[in-house]
C-alpha cells in the first residue's frame, strides 16, 4: 500500500480520495486543508488535519498530492512540501513551469525526495504527446486544442479575484483553425485558436467592471486569448453550469521521406477533476515505486516511462 | 553525430537511411547485409558490409539498427548484435516478445550495451498507448485496430514460404466491431475485430493450395484471423499494390468515480516503412543519449521516458 496524503479538499482531492478508496493499493493517510478540520467531514471517514501538520507528519506519509488551486497556491507550498516529502501535483500554468521545475528541483534533490509536477492532462497527458510526436516527426509541430470545456484552473483564476463568488470558464476551440491545423501547415496562435467564455457570479455591490477588466488582462490565463464575461446569479451557475466536461486533441501532421504522417490524441471527459486526479493517481503509483528505488529531484510526465505506473515485467508485457 | 549502423536493406533499411541524411545527427556507417555488397548501390553512397562484418566493427558504431525482416532474422541476429553493440530494432511479432525480451536482456546486459526493441508503432507507439490509457483508466480496457493497410510484417512473413514470389498483406478492421469498441463495454477477440487481405505471387508451378495453407494456418501471423488469399500476376501487384499505406487506433473508454473518459490514439500514415524508420530514428537517438549515461540491458519503448528523445532540459520544457 502506498501511503498518501491529500492536500486541499476541493473538487481534485474529493476526485482523488474516492479513486484512492476505490483502489487496492492507495490508503488516504489524512486530507490536509486550510479550513478548519474539525468543520470537515469525508463520505469514507478520512481524518482531516491543519494544512501545516503534514510537515509534522511527513514521514508516515508515500507521497502527498497537492489538490490546492493552481494559480497561487501550488507553487509556493509544492516547494516547502518538495524539501520533505515525495510530491504529485497537476499545477497547470504552463509559463510558470519553467520557473516551479528549477525550485521544486532543488528542494527535493537537497532533501533525497522525489517530485512529479504537472501530472494532469495538460501539462501532463497532452506535453506527454506533444513531445512524442515532434520527437518522431521532428518536422511535423504539433497543434492542441482544448474544448469545448470547464478548465478549473481558469475557473479558479477568476474566484481569487475579490468580489468574486463563483465562476466557470469555458474554453471553445475555433473550428476554422480546428481546420486549418489538421492540413498541417498552420501557424496559428492561442488567439487564433481558442475563445474563452466566462460565467461569473459576483458579490452584492462589487465593480463589476473591475472584475471583468481582471479576468481580460489577467496574464497567462486570459490576456492571449479572446474572452467573454457574462455576469449570472447563483442560481444559473448551480443549474447550467454544475458539470465539469472537458474534451481537446493533440494533432502532428508532419512528412517523412516526401511522405505525410498524421498522429492524433484526444480525450472526452464527463468530468475533468476525476479524471485529472485518475491521471494523478497513476504518477503517484509511479512516484512511489521509483522513490523507493532511490530516485530523488523534480520530474514531469515526460521524464516518466510509462512502465512505472505498473508493477513488474509480467504487468507491462500484455501491453506489448 | 550518432553513427549508426543500418542491418538489412529493405524498405525498412532505406528509409531510415533517408531520415539519417536528412537530419544533423544521425551518420550512417555503413549498410550491413546478407547480399553480396560489390553489388550494392546507395543514393547516398553508402558504404556496404558483408552483414557479419559488423561483428568487427562494433567498436566504431554507437547504435546498430536492425531492418532485417522480422519473421525469422531479427531474434537471432539481434542476440548476437546485443553481445557486442547498442541495438534498435522494430521486431513485430507479439506473442514472442516476451521471450525475445528476455535473450535480449541478458545478452545485453552482459555486455554492457543497450537495447531498445519493438521501436515501431505496434510494437511501438501502440504499446505505449495502451499501457498509458489503462495505467490512467485502470478498469477501461484498450482496444486496438489497425488498418485498413499493408502489414510489412506479415507480407514479409507470407514471402518467407517456399514458392511465393512476392505478396501484399491488408489489414482490415470491421466496421461493427469499431463501433461496439467505441461504447466501451466490448470483449472482441481478434478474429472479430480485423480481416486479413493477402495477395501473393507465386512462381511458375508452385502449389497454390499449400501456399494458402500456409498462409491461413501461420501461428501468430494468421491463425487467428479470418484471411483471404488472393494469387495475382507480378505486373498487378506492382500497378495496384506499390503504395505501403497504413492506419490504425487504440482506444480506452473507462469509468472514473461514476464519470466516463474516453481516451483515443490514431495515425494515418502514407508510408509504413517510411513511418517505422521515423520511430526507430527517435530511439536510436534515445538510446545513444541513455548509452552514454552507462544504461544497458533490453527497453522498449515503455521503459524510454519521452524527454529521452530530446537533448536537454530547454529541448523539452517547451512541450510542456
Amino acid at each position: 500500500m502506498t501511503k498518501i496524503a491529500i492536500i486541499g479538499y476541493g473538487n481534485l482531492g474529493k476526485a482523488l480520495e474516492r479513486i484512492a478508496y476505490a483502489s487496492d493499493d492507495l490508503n488516504v493517510a489524512g486530507i490536509f486543508t486550510r479550513r478548519d478540520p474539525k468543520q470537515m467531514t469525508s463520505p469514507f471517514g478520512t481524518a482531516f488535519f491543519k494544512q501545516d501538520d503534514i510537515f509534522d507528519m511527513a514521514q508516515d506519509i508515500d507521497v502527498a498530492c497537492i489538490c490546492t488551486g493552481s494559480a497561487n497556491d501550488v507553487t509556493a507550498l509544492g516547494v516547502r512540501l518538495a524539501a520533505v516529502v515525495n510530491t504529485v501535483d497537476s499545477f497547470d500554468t504552463h509559463a510558470k513551469m519553467s520557473d516551479y521545475f528549477a525550485a521544486m528541483d532543488k528542494a527535493a534533490t537537497n532533501a533525497n525526495k522525489l517530485s512529479i509536477i504537472g501530472a494532469g492532462w495538460d501539462p501532463g497527458l497532452f506535453s506527454l504527446m506533444r513531445a512524442l510526436f515532434e520527437g518522431v516527426l521532428p518536422n511535423g509541430g504539433s497543434h492542441t486544442f482544448w474544448g469545448r470545456g470547464v478548465s478549473q484552473g481558469h475557473s479558479e483564476a477568476i474566484r481569487r479575484i475579490e468580489g468574486v463568488l463563483d465562476a466557470r470558464q469555458y474554453t471553445v476551440p475555433k473550428a476554422e483553425a480546428l481546420r486549418i491545423a489538421r492540413e498541417g501547415v498552420a501557424t496559428l496562435s492561442d488567439r487564433d485558436k481558442h475563445f474563452r467564455e466566462c460565467y461569473v457570479v459576483a458579490a452584492d455591490g462589487a465593480d463589476r467592471d473591475r472584475i471583468r477588466k481582471s479576468i481580460v488582462e489577467m496574464p497567462n490565463y486570459f490576456a492571449p486569448y479572446d474572452t467573454s464575461v457574462t455576469f449570472i446569479d447563483a442560481e444559473q451557475m448551480r443549474v447550467e453550469h454544475s458539470a465539469m466536461p472537458h474534451a481537446g486533441f493533440v494533432l502532428c501532421t508532419g512528412s517523412v521521406n516526401g511522405n505525410t504522417s498524421r498522429l492524433e490524441f484526444s480525450l472526452k471527459l464527463d468530468s475533468n477533476p476525476d479524471f485529472t486526479a485518475a491521471v494523478m493517481a497513476a504518477y503517484t503509483r509511479a512516484n512511489a515505486r521509483l522513490a523507493s528505488k532511490g530516485e530523488c529531484g523534480v520530474r514531469t510526465v515526460l521524464d516518466i516511462p510509462v512502465s512505472a505506473l505498473f508493477d513488474g515485467r509480467a504487468e507491462i508485457i500484455r501491453f506489448i
